[in-house]
């Protein structure tokens, strides 16, 4: 058989490697961080909650539709949560969650290995 | 100005965020690692070198054609050295190089995050 996943007490799903094949979890979400521009946005989030228009310039490049796209998998994926603050005019704001934050330290590990070894 | 991207004096690019821009080092490293099944053949090299065949066990549902385009974006982004082996029959393996090992630690923290983290 394959790969085993278990659920730990806590209910936690945790990823036994009987054998040489690629732990899912890790699969899934690295396929999810990687994808175009997400890396990219939780990044900028990291940095404490941000507003559409400032998202979009933390990353130039990213159309409109695509940073849309991209925050919504983050919001059904539990990396980010999306604030409507009831003022005027009604200001949205998107924030990492507790799920997200958790990544941070890694994005910042990834972000030193970048400036160390990849040249852009 | 955006991003300023500088040179140590040991020759390595920094990258100083001047503003909320994404660093293009680390925009840079999380495409190539996020690429479709490239942080799966990382993974799985990070437990030694293996052969061809050994690689596609370990990563399944990716086809020969596509193993083989992503094994030559990492030998050419210097993460993966090829070694002929004058053996009868000949055999290749594949390997980390230095950068390729250096990325090992940040994927097993991911690894770890998705196994507590993220339902495949």
């Amino acid at each position: 058989m394959g790969t085993e996943i278990g659920v730990q007490p806590n209910g936690k799903a945790t990823c036994a490697e009987t054998d040489s094949q690629v732990c899912p979890h890790f699969h899934g979400a690295v396929e999810l961080i990687g994808k175009r521009w997400t890396g990219a946005i939780l990044y900028t989030l990291s940095g404490g909650s941000q507003r559409f228009a400032e998202l979009k310039a933390g990353v130039p490049g990213m159309s409109d539709r695509l940073l849309s796209a991209r925050l919504k998998e983050l919001e059904k994926a539990g990396l980010v949560d999306r604030q409507v603050h009831s003022s005027t005019p009604v200001m949205v704001t998107y924030e990492l969650t507790d799920k997200g934050l958790s990544l941070t330290p890694i994005m910042e590990s990834l972000s030193d290995w970048a400036s160390e070894w990849h040249k852009a």
